[in-house]
């Protein structure tokens, strides 16, 4: 058996997200059935993580394996993309990997990013890509509450009720805020991320960049533990899974 | 009167371009439509120039001129927006100017950014936002081209023979090239340019740094000022209007 490795790109906005679902058009159904079509034979694809409906995706990873020996790269990107470039969707790279590598369990870091556009006017080149806030953000106190993140903590507060991970205590590598014109990118580094993670904490993060909470309000919130004291989740529109390191 | 300067967002995929036509929907119309509903009145607006179908613009401007005083910017930009925002069209400000301000005769400055994506696998975030070339573009070559370009030139061969321009004669400033993983942005400021100039001239660099064209055939083509000698224009999708400045 081979195992291979893809890297995937995607524009999530008419996804149910990346798993198959009963309902609905997911990313990986997607792209087994146009595996199925270039390598003839029903294929299985682990993905490194779910990504929510409409969330999107720069490179997202996926494994699976095959008795099908793939010896043209160039020649299968072709065929795959070939039936998948009417779903937004992108096939980068197909690479070889040792029978025991697992695109979830194997990963070491995922870095996702999130992109805010800040100012009166609605959005047009970044619809559906970005979330819109009007009210001025403080980016000085965007980047303190960050600081707060980083490191070893129990992050329960961003969590979603329907998550499964073992422990809510996660390590988060710090956060890189910038801010070029009206667009703000948040940057979040973890080996995994809980259930609904980055976009509660840019919920939060929001709140208080925005002068809905103090510093203290934040403070309170994250080390409370408790779901009912985060601030709205951040649209998923924004939202970017950037990179998975093996 | 009043003369009022608008700063204008576009998506420009399902636009015929900025400029009125008889025929299909353009960006100049449905600002207009949009003012008038604010304004209650009829106006005509005056854009820094033409973007062609398909051409984006993260900065375009228009003045038009108006007896109504416009004294809250803010209840102005909310009110537009809302008629605007379905048609991936954004105002995102608006500036009082003096009488003989003219948004195409007053600018200075326009500088355009090309998006190429030069990948294997095709676009999926970027689609329609972008040329994707496959081909393994030399940026050193790209570069070496892009000096031949800077300072005052001759641009004929880089003109549409539908261009009303007085003098194929401009200064062009010069010109950025940055590569980010695989995004390469061109950027080109100049006080104006000719039609067609700015995807003529990718056109050309995409001929000379994929290896279809030598640097000899490159000055040659350039040299010529025969429109005949260009390379096919780049494709409208990776064009983005940037700035104008006054």
């Amino acid at each position: 058996m081979f195992n291979y490795l893809l890297k995937i790109e995607y524009d999530g906005t008419d996804f149910v997200g990346w798993q198959s679902q009963k309902n609905g058009k997911s990313v990986q159904d997607n792209v087994e059935k146009a595996l199925k079509k270039v390598l003839k034979t029903k294929i299985r694809v682990v993905g490194s993580g779910r990504t929510d409906k409409g969330v999107h995706a720069f490179s997202q990873y996926a494994n699976f394996k095959s008795k099908i020996k793939i010896n043209e790269k160039k020649t299968f990107l072709n065929s795959i993309n070939f039936f998948l470039k009417k779903n937004f969707i992108s096939i980068l790279d197909i690479k070889n990997k040792k029978n025991d590598f697992h695109a979830r369990f194997s990963a070491k870091l995922r870095t996702y990013e999130y992109l805010i556009i800040n100012r009166q006017g609605n959005l047009s080149l970044e619809l559906n890509r970005a979330w819109h806030v009007k009210k001025k953000i403080n980016l000085k106190l965007m980047k303190k509450g960050a600081k707060i993140l980083e490191g070893n903590h129990d992050f329960s507060v961003f969590r979603a009720s329907s998550c499964s991970a073992k422990s809510p205590v996660k390590k988060m590598h710090p956060i890189k805020i910038s801010k070029i014109n009206d667009k703000i990118k948040i940057r979040f580094s973890s080996q995994s991320f809980l259930q609904n993670q980055v976009r509660s904490m840019v919920g939060c993060l929001k709140y208080l960049s925005t002068g809905k909470w103090s510093i203290n309000d934040f403070k309170s919130a994250f080390k409370s533990k408790n779901r009912n004291r985060c601030a709205p989740p951040a649209p998923a529109c924004g939202l970017y899974l950037l990179s998975v390191k093996y």
